[in-house]
């Protein structure tokens, strides 16, 4: 009997690879010494069939390639350094549409100040997309996943759910054989999904307020952030769902409210940050960026949402296709 | 008439690139200042198909994906300071074979003092490996392709052409359907191939010996090598063919004389560094490390051979797969 990756859920494989490298899956980023300060870095790779709709066009495939890096860097209150891309691109690409994803990549990296510095090109059956991110915060300001405490208040920067109506959006146009969302309301919820806006200069003013006790991006979705969080920092959480900052566009495409719940808490890929504040400190948090409270920090290790209709568990469902390791120096 | 990747070679498609990114094309490695020191940066893609004859096993596959990253740092006279993968496995893959992928990269990371700190698992139909690498090295000491001069000394480390000959050994075994090469001898020529020993030691030795006027490592072979080394630097090389540093076992495979000088100017994958240095400080760079005086750097730009028979062209063939692109700050 053949012992086959997929046998294996993606925690399993990581768990053991982590074991064979001898690191631990801890933050957003791998984090070096550095001096006065820490470098931070980050890699992910994408390719074309499971990261991208049909709808995606090339400079929203070089433009994501960018930003997911860029909100790992993001997520741990530093400030980017540069981008290195090593790209596989399959030798019938048109020239233009491969100058569209550098294109892309590079509006991406100057919007958050930075530059993609180089990289690799390479030929490859399925375009596939690694980004590498770099980043320096200083070691008294560097936010991990680690140290939420019992009664800090959870909070989220920006809306949620409006990468996941995207989504639905894309798969919908996809499987009606569409590589174009014509309506323009629509498309612009695709966008949302396609041209995410890290919380970069959101990391750093947070870090800088030095108010936060943990912190990472929402890529997989709040749920499965949160479950991270909660482990990283041995708490539980209880959220409050009617404080969930649910994007108004979600309701566009939402069957019903607990539907529009669902993509907020499950769908993923809103680059949102999610993070826990000391309740004395919470003003100086919301002055440095605008946030949500969404819950509290729990002393016992438990998942719940609480709304008028009571407490129910909090789901570990989410998006697990990005499978993470990273450490910190022993 | 569509215009694709393909219709174009790949020195002209990293042209288009690196115009839109607005990077030069320059070095082993990306560099990011950092204080006193520079930071470089690197990151090659590798895939099973393009990269990997059958007969190499998956610690092989690993290893390889760390060394050919911390050979770029060795060949800007580097200290490595960490390395992260992004791995597109299979979900079909044995268990133990993706595991052994893992123990390579970390056997090769702890062999030159570095660690694999973490990165991105992924689910790719090609078992696909991008490997990304940090070193550090004080402004001084660093070392470019840029920066030779007429009259230096052209030298390289190590011995060249066991890795072309243990390509042509792999690739034999391929053509007869075997997944193993049985000899003891030739199956020791594919580990040159697909056990490459950067020189990371010697890059840093180099470095610090202030004797180096220009390095880059040889992953192309040597004929494209020196001309990147000679495109940045603005001049001309002339080799002498006896004192290439020819591996005896490339005498194993090799048809005649010809064919063995022709697997150590052009087959690629030693991984040795090739440098100039100043006539006046060979001595220094001798005690450094093990290198050999292959020729000399010309102020016209052209690239010849010489030997007995006389003076030729050195063609510019070789291994181009792997498309750089990289620069400095600017």
């Amino acid at each position: 009997m053949r012992d086959i990756c997929a046998d294996h859920g993606e925690r399993e494989l990581v768990r053991r690879i982590t074991r064979i490298l001898e690191v631990e899956e801890k933050d957003d980023c791998a984090v070096v010494e550095d001096g006065e300060r820490y470098l931070v870095w980050t890699t992910d790779m994408l390719h074309r069939r499971a990261d991208f709709p049909a709808v995606a066009t090339p400079w929203q495939i070089g433009w994501m390639t960018v930003a997911v890096n860029l909100s790992d860097v993001a997520a741990m209150g530093a400030v980017p350094l540069g981008l290195l891309s090593a790209v596989g691109i399959p030798p019938e690409t048109e020239t233009s549409f491969a100058e569209e994803i550098f294109r892309g990549m590079r509006d991406c990296a100057s919007r958050y100040g930075t530059r993609v510095l180089g990289g690799d090109l390479d030929s490859h059956d399925e375009l596939t997309l690694v980004g590498t991110a770099l980043g320096g915060v200083e070691r008294d300001l560097i936010l991990r996943r680690r140290g939420a405490r019992p009664k800090d208040l959870l909070c989220t920067t920006g809306t949620l759910g409006s990468a996941g109506a995207g989504l639905r959006v894309a798969l919908e146009a996809e499987g009606k054989g569409m590589t174009k969302v014509e309506d323009p309301d629509l498309r612009a919820l695709t966008k949302r999904l396609l041209e995410p806006a890290p919380k970069v200069e959101e990391g750093q003013a947070l870090a800088l307020s030095r108010s936060v006790t943990s912190m990472m991006d929402n890529s997989d979705g709040l749920a499965l952030s949160l479950y991270e969080l909660a482990e990283a920092s041995g708490v539980g959480f209880s959220v409050q769902e009617e404080k969930i900052p649910i994007d108004p566009s979600v309701r566009m495409v939402a069957e019903d409210e607990g539907d529009a719940i669902d993509l907020a808490l499950h769908a993923g890929g809103d680059f949102e940050l999610v993070f826990t504040v000391s309740p004395d400190r919470i003003e100086v948090a919301a002055n440095a960026c605008n946030l949500s409270v969404i819950g509290e920090v729990l002393a016992e290790k438990e998942m719940v949402i609480e709304s008028d209709m009571g407490r129910r568990a909090l789901e570990p469902r989410g998006y697990q296709h990005m499978m993470k390791l990273s450490t910190t120096p022993p």
